[in-house]
């Protein structure tokens, strides 16, 4: 079976359609609901190390799962309102990190590219 | 130009290799990213009406592209370190949706399905 | 009976001191508690228009005045480990929002003070 | 010289009305300002470990005291939109706690009271 891209993002328009719910899905509220979700995500790493944090129950990673495709879910519908590639906005956005932090600089190191 | 999301995935992954970062990118930090990222998307809608969230500025468009492609990379980041298939978890959390919100209970409501 | 900010800092302490649990209290963890709290929050506002958001129902108030405790408490947390004097930071905040917004350009208007 | 909690209160509403502001500071544009603060003191966290963040540089700690100041000031306009007492409310949360978390059973542990 092909899962694709544009197949997920129909799926993901349809449900919202057959529900006429376009009309709450202002950005407004949608960039609330995704901040809330990636609050839900992060909330299954509160009081752990950073080492802990790599090291889920199986309850965990199957929470943290539905939380990305929440916020997978959000982005969709945020990217649909505003005629939003996603692929090619990530691809940009690569790009410019690239030249932020070349190699020969950035490799190994957690700085923020003003402090290179 | 064929533009598919294995390709950008693997962009994203292979910026990181390049600079040697997967040593900071352990799930609690990438959680924090994202989370962070969400608030800084928030922030072009902050002291809007829901209705003028519809009209963004060039400016704030620019922006909110950016954010969404920020996403989109701590996203894929935290899918490869999870094994987690985005697409996959995108299309089970519909299908569960559509099985706590049918059609003819949450057409035209903004109710949770709690209260349908 | 009195009661004081002094006296509800040290509540909020004693209770911790109790536990033992200063331990697993480092600021990272305290920003992510807060952070998340403050999505639980946002949550009572998610698909409300701005008025809609300031009729609450009985629940959803009782739900928010907890949250604003928890954010409180964390709030405690965190100025008690950076020995922050939280009115004394606070007083000083105003006095620089006072010289950024300043009445005569301010008044009625909700730019930022970048585009005043 | 004395600096109360109701003293900077007052402060805080007096800055506020000067610039005839509470018009925009509806309940969900309040809440989504604390949450996007709550984003930029975690930024002050990101990449480091939970040891690291315990020792901030001058600047680090300069910014986190501003951000714990604001979302101290934006607490104050949650509280005062709901006429909420806001020491009454961590208080009584304090003793909730004490009640989910009793010392002889969650004393070292950092489980959620759920699994204790």
């Amino acid at each position: 079976m092909t899962r694709k891209l544009e197949d997920i993002q129909q799926k993901i328009l349809d449900f919202r359609n057959a529900r006429d719910w376009a009309q709450f899905h202002d950005p407004k509220n949608l960039a609330e609901a995704l901040s809330i979700e990636a609050g839900e995500l992060l909330e299954n790493f509160l009081w752990k190390t950073t080492e802990q944090s790599r090291n889920l129950s199986t309850d965990e990673l199957k929470n943290v799962s539905e939380e990305l495709a929440d916020i997978f879910i959000f982005l969709t519908y945020l990217s649909e309102e505003f005629k939003i590639d996603l692929l090619r906005e990530a691809e940009k956005k690569i790009a410019a990190n690239e030249a932020k932090y070349p190699v020969n600089k950035a490799k190994g190191s957690n700085k923020k590219y003003t402090k290179l």
